[in-house]
């Protein structure tokens, strides 16, 4: 993989192996079904797509998303509650926009998403971190810090989160959405590895429950489809959905994105969405594997719960070793990985890195944890 | 035209003719370019936009473009100072968000476009209105309002502007930039009619000049190609490029539009673009010419002058009527407008509407202008 990336945002010199990147690999971006999707679409006839678009977004897209996603979910989900989004990236910049105001103060997990907490910075917003454990976000914390401050929302990503891997259990989702109606706070949940999942169905998604009014559910097709389509949705109760549908920007814009809507709407009536989700999964699960393989062979000494879905292994460093020093010497043996302290909003998690899967085939996934090994003899 | 538009913004009651709407015609919607624009483009067998794309917009995407502008305006337009967005919605949004904070100041044109108002609430800005003239913006009168307050930017449309259809000339524009470096604000500018001209050329854009550091001149393809696509640019000087490259939404969600983009690019390079906007002008000017006619047949107690580009009949009501109340009246005649009021930033202009002549064909024009007319004999 030592080609360049000319039109894209993932920047590897020549010769090195990032494990850090969180993106999909090339070989597997569904140019095909994508150009097969827009010539059917695009035949139809139909310019309705090319004007300013509903503020909700598409009506026949939402219905073929709801469809989509009531039979992955396995709970019912109406086009009524689903507004279209150019990706989560924007779904949180229009969320900070609409309900929130620079200084307020938000609840974010230990550790989380790095860009998720950028997009917030760049709103004025104070991010507090919850404390996670194996099964994600501690209720009790979060309780404990609601007995003092009150969040605009909480940002979580309850299924193969992005670093950890980890799941929030169901009793926990439960928790969690009772204490959003008992101290009035969103709870903005950010789905998007929820359909990559090696090991089973995952715990349903947050939205979509009894007396979950107050989440806000993101979902993209950047993780299932392509990055570069910039499309994703909300999923949330009438108030909220309200707030979204009447923001300056989409009366003025109309709708986000009704061209790129049409033509993957026509993909997943076509069951070519789905039929690429089961492709990726049966990739990537044998990726896991893979990574899981190399580590125990070329890295005893650190440790890791192997990840049931989504893009990441988290893993701990030996002897309390700091990654972003290590980070530093593996410059010389031409591997990356992004350091634990990049996803803690404490300067905390000195001894995790993140490591993704999903981009490298299998030689250059062992390649990279071999130069990690060289890299942490050299230490 | 009675048609319903179902996945679009407008929403037209059956019967009626809104010669408010600012949207261009379904008939015009250039499905056929695009649809051969995909072809050959998701033909090539490169999936590079289907990644997450460089922060700010594909270089060959921006190449096409610079070309196209450096062409349009007949200055030199190099792709380093272009950045791609999601339209000029968009671009206001994340101007918002990167260069003000709620409360902070900013001068708008009275009147200047409703729905860029509303953007600019959502951001909690306050907005002071800077008095116009037959040449648009009064540099006067913004030099007595830059003696009490210095706002973050100027926002201006200053060619063929929205209501107005006014453009501002050459020695203001330049005034104006002289007076943005002397007090240190920025100038928006909202440069989406500039293509649409129907009597020769309007003068040079706002960027791209010697001293015009401060000026972020928005585009967009919405007027020109279609406003589904969600699609359009900034130009700007290096350092406000800088920040909006480094906006957190673009480092965790990549480039904007990617995908469009690549299918635009190869509108652009098959000149197809070029060929859109020729049409589109020899359309329109028949459109302004056939509403002056209407105008000047049915309403000769109406005051306005004929534009020389854009969308828009800026219209004075006879004897100090009041547009909001016609506008009621005008239900019972199925004949709608937008009054001038939505246009003032100070509940003004209460005795002028704003009339659209792209959206429809000569006869429903001619239509329109007769329920006008009904409309005021029955006040």
């Amino acid at each position: 993989m030592d080609t360049p990336f000319p039109a894209s945002q993932i920047n590897v010199p020549p010769g090195f192996i990032d494990l850090g990147l969180g993106d999909p690999p090339f070989a597997l971006l569904p140019l095909d079904l994508i150009r097969r999707a827009a010539e059917g679409r695009l035949g139809e006839g139909d310019p309705s797509f090319l004007q300013y678009g509903a503020e909700q977004g598409d009506s026949r897209f939402r219905a073929s998303l709801a469809d989509f996603l009531c039979e992955g979910y396995g709970v019912p989900v109406h086009a009524a509650d689903l507004f279209v989004t150019n990706g989560v990236s924007n779904a949180l910049d229009l969320v900070c926009t609409l309900f929130t105001r620079p200084g307020d103060t938000i609840f974010v997990e230990e550790p989380s998403y790095f860009l998720a907490l950028r997009i917030f910075r760049d709103h004025g917003l104070r991010a507090v971190p919850v404390p996670t454990d194996e099964h994600g976000l501690v209720i009790e914390a979060l309780e404990d810090l609601l007995a003092v401050s009150r969040p605009k929302f909480v940002y979580i990503i309850p299924t193969f989160q992005n670093p950890t891997g980890r799941t929030l259990p169901e009793e926990r989702r439960e928790r969690l959405i009772g204490l959003a109606n008992t101290h009035d706070f969103l709870v903005v949940a950010d789905e998007v590895y929820h359909f990559l999942s090696y090991t089973g169905q995952p715990p349903k998604p947050l939205a979509g429950r009894a007396g979950a009014a107050k989440v806000l559910s993101l979902g993209s097709f950047s993780k299932i489809l392509a990055p570069g389509l910039r499309l994703g949705w909300i999923q949330a109760g009438p108030a909220e959905l309200q707030r979204l549908v009447g923001a300056g920007v989409l009366d003025s814009g109309g709708g986000l994105n009704p061209f790129t809507s049409a033509i993957v709407g026509r993909a997943i009536e076509s069951g070519g969405l789905r039929q690429n989700i089961a492709s990726l999964i049966d990739v990537y699960r044998q990726r896991v594997a893979f990574m899981d393989a190399c580590l125990r062979k070329y890295l005893p000494g650190v440790a890791y719960a192997v990840p049931a879905g989504g893009y990441f292994f988290w893993v701990r460093l030996p002897e309390n070793m700091d990654a972003a020093a290590l980070q530093q010497r593996a410059e010389a043996f031409k591997v990356n990985f992004r350091p634990g302290v990049r996803f803690s909003s404490q300067d905390g998690l000195r001894d995790y890195l993140r490591l993704c899967y999903v981009f490298y085939g299998p030689e250059q996934i062992e390649e990279g944890i071999a130069r990690l090994k060289q890299t942490l003899e050299a230490v």
